[in-house]
C-alpha cells in the first residue's frame, strides 16, 4: 500500500454543499450494515434481500405514482438512465436517435457513448427548462426515446413533462424522466411530473439521493414488464433466468437501506424533510440576493448564484464543499444534511471573502 | 409496503455453497460500514475515499501483477467486462466484434448487448478452457478484443493466457482477462494469468469475490492510460473534468473496504485462505467421488460433479444454497467462509438424501 500513515477518515458533511448524496437515514444505515453481504444479484442464494427488493420496488411505485411498477434497486442514477436508452433501443429498430434538453445529465452522453445512440440535446427556455418547441424540432421517425428531468442537477428545474410526452407520442418514441434528485421531493410539490401526471414509461429515482438510502441505491422503474424484457440477458448458473440489471452482483446494502428508508420516510418523513429543504434553499437564495448576487430561484431545494471565482476559490478553501454549474455559479443543493446553521455558517464565511 | 410482518434477516453463510460472493474480513467490513456515505465519483466532495480508492488501485496491481495500474473499483465484474469491451470498441474503428470461449461470464453477452458489438463464442477444450485454435480461427481484422478466462465461473479453469495473447496480437486485437473470481488467488498458483505473464491490456478482479471486500467492489484495471482515456466522459458540475467508470456515483463502502481487506490480507492472508479453499476443494471432490459421483477436478477451489435432479432438489429443500452449471452438474465454490465442518454437513445430507 502507498497510503500515508494516518487512515483517511470519512467525509463530514457539517461543510458539504455540493453533493446529491446524503446522510442515510438511521434505519437505513442499520439495514445496509445488516445486509451487506447479501446479493439481490442472486435471488436463489440470498432470497431474504430479493423479497425486500420486490417491497421497495412497490414502495417506489407509490412514490412515483405507479401501482404495479417494474424494475429494480441498481448502482444508481447513471445505470437507470443507461437502462432506459438501452430499453427503448432495443424495442426499436435500426439506428435510433435520443432527444433530450441540454440540462440532462451528463449520463446521457455516457449512455450514447455506451450504446452507440445518438444523443440530440435541445436549447432550454429563459428558466433552464426543456424547450418543448425544439425537442419537438429535433425528435423525428428515428427517435426512439425523448428523455426529460425532474429536478436537474445544475439548477433542480422541472421540464414540462406532459407536452413532452405529447411530443415522443407523436413521434412514436418511449418518454424518460430523469427524477433521479428529484423524485423524493416532486410528490410534495403540485408539478406534474409522474407515472400518474403524463405517458411516462421509463423513470430514474434514486433513493441513495433524498431518499436517504445509502450509496448504492438508484432506482430504475418502468410501467411495462416488455421494458425489463428488452433488457434481460439469459443467465446460466444462476438459479433464476434471465437479468435485465446492468450489473450482476448488486449491493444488499442498497436494497435493504432503501426499503429500510421508505417504511421509515414515505410519505410524512419525506414531505418534512422536502419542506425543511425548501424553505433552507428559500433563505439562502434571499440571504444571497440581500447581498447582491444574482440568484437563480430555487423551485426545488436548490440554490444557483453567480460568485466571483476568488470567492469561490476562497470558500472551498475555507473547507466548503461547493462546486459550479457549468456556467460558472455557485451551486447549492439543500440536501437533509444541510441545515440552517450551516447555511449561516456559510453565509458568515462568505461575507468574511467579500471583505478581504 | 407490502411486506410481510417480520422483517427478513440476511443470509446466514453456513449453508450458502453457490456464492461467488462471501463474508466481508472483518475490518473491511469496519471500514464499509465507516465510508458508507462517501461517494468516490466525485473526488473533490469526497477526497479522502478518493486517496483511498487509488492506493486501492495501486495494491491490487500488486495482485496482479502491474506496476502503475490505470483503473478503479466499481460495482462489480460485469461493469469490468463491459467497460474492456467498450474500451476495445472505443479504440477501434467501425463495426467490431469479440471473441471469448463459451466458458466466458454471461456478462459478455450483456456487453455485446449493451455495446452492441458481435460476440464470437469459442468452443472449450475437453478441460473447459479455451481452445486455442478454435478462438484464433474466429478472430479477423475485425476483432477489437479477445476475452479470456482466469477462474471460470463453471468450472474454475483458466484459460491459456499467453497463447491467447498471441492470437490477439496476431489479429491486431486487445487482450482482456476476466479474473473477477480468480485474481485473488491465482497469485498462489503456477498458472499464467496475469500483466506480468503476458500481453495483457485490461483485466477483471473483483475485490468482493474472493478479496472479502463488501459488495460492490469489482475492480478494472489497465495497463495503459489510453483504456480510460477511451472511455471518459465529460463532466459537467463536478470539479473534476471527465469520468471514466460505467457508474456516477459510487460506493464507498465498497473502495473503503476493498483497500481495509487489501492492507489485512495481501499476500499471506490470502494465500492462507487460498490454501484452505483449495484443500476444503479436492476434500470435497474426493468425497464425492467415493460416493460414486462423476467429478470435475477441483483446479482452483471450485467442485462440480454430476448429481442426479431429485438429490440436488432435496438438499436445496434442506435448506442448501446450491448451484448447478449449465450442463446441470452441481456446482460447489469454496469461498472462505466454506469451512471443512460445512461440507462435512454437506455430504451427510448428500448420504441422506441418496438414501431416501
Amino acid at each position: 500500500m502507498t497510503g500515508a500513515a494516518s487512515t483517511p477518515t470519512p467525509q463530514e458533511f457539517d461543510r458539504v454543499l455540493s453533493s446529491m448524496c446524503t446522510e442515510p437515514h438511521p434505519a437505513a444505515r442499520e439495514a445496509a450494515v445488516a445486509f451487506l453481504a447479501d446479493n439481490p444479484g442472486d435471488p436463489a442464494t440470498y432470497p431474504a434481500v430479493a423479497d425486500l427488493e420486490a417491497d421497495a420496488v412497490d414502495a417506489l411505485g407509490d412514490v412515483v405514482g405507479l401501482s404495479n411498477p417494474h424494475g429494480y434497486v441498481g448502482s444508481g442514477g447513471t445505470e437507470a438512465n443507461i437502462q432506459a436508452v438501452r430499453a427503448a433501443r432495443n424495442l426499436a429498430d435500426g439506428d435510433v436517435n435520443v432527444v433530450a434538453p441540454e440540462s440532462a445529465h451528463f449520463s446521457f452522453q455516457k449512455a450514447a457513448d455506451v450504446l452507440d445512440v445518438e444523443l440530440r440535446l435541445a436549447p432550454t427556455d429563459d428558466d433552464h427548462r426543456a424547450d418543448v418547441d425544439a425537442v419537438a424540432a429535433l425528435a423525428d421517425d428515428d427517435t426512439a426515446l425523448v428523455a426529460a428531468v425532474a429536478g436537474s442537477t445544475e439548477y433542480g428545474r422541472v421540464d414540462p413533462i406532459p407536452a413532452l410526452a405529447d411530443v415522443a407520442g407523436d413521434a412514436d418514441a418511449r418518454l424518460h424522466v430523469d427524477a433521479a434528485w428529484g423524485g423524493f421531493v416532486l410528490p410534495f410539490t403540485d408539478h406534474d411530473w409522474s407515472f400518474a401526471d403524463a405517458a411516462v414509461d421509463t423513470m430514474t429515482v434514486d433513493p441513495h439521493k433524498m431518499g436517504r438510502a445509502p450509496i448504492p441505491a438508484g432506482g430504475f422503474l418502468a410501467r411495462d414488464s416488455e421494458t425489463l424484457d428488452a433488457l434481460a440477458v439469459d443467465t446460466p448458473y444462476l438459479e433464476s433466468d434471465a437479468q435485465p440489471t446492468l450489473g450482476g452482483t448488486r449491493s444488499g446494502a442498497g436494497v435493504a437501506g432503501t426499503h429500510a428508508a421508505l417504511d421509515a420516510l414515505w410519505p410524512d418523513g419525506y414531505r418534512d424533510q422536502y419542506e425543511r429543504a425548501q424553505a433552507n434553499a428559500e433563505y439562502l437564495a434571499d440571504e444571497l440576493a440581500a447581498r447582491g448576487y444574482d440568484v437563480v430561484d430555487p423551485v426545488l431545494p436548490l440554490v444557483a448564484a453567480d460568485l466571483p471565482d476568488d470567492e469561490f476559490g476562497a470558500l472551498r478553501d475555507a473547507g466548503w464543499r461547493i462546486s459550479t454549474t457549468s456556467a460558472g455559479e455557485l451551486r447549492v443543493v439543500c440536501m437533509p444534511h444541510v441545515t440552517r446553521e450551516m447555511l449561516d455558517a456559510f453565509l458568515a464565511d462568505l461575507t468574511d471573502v467579500g471583505n478581504v
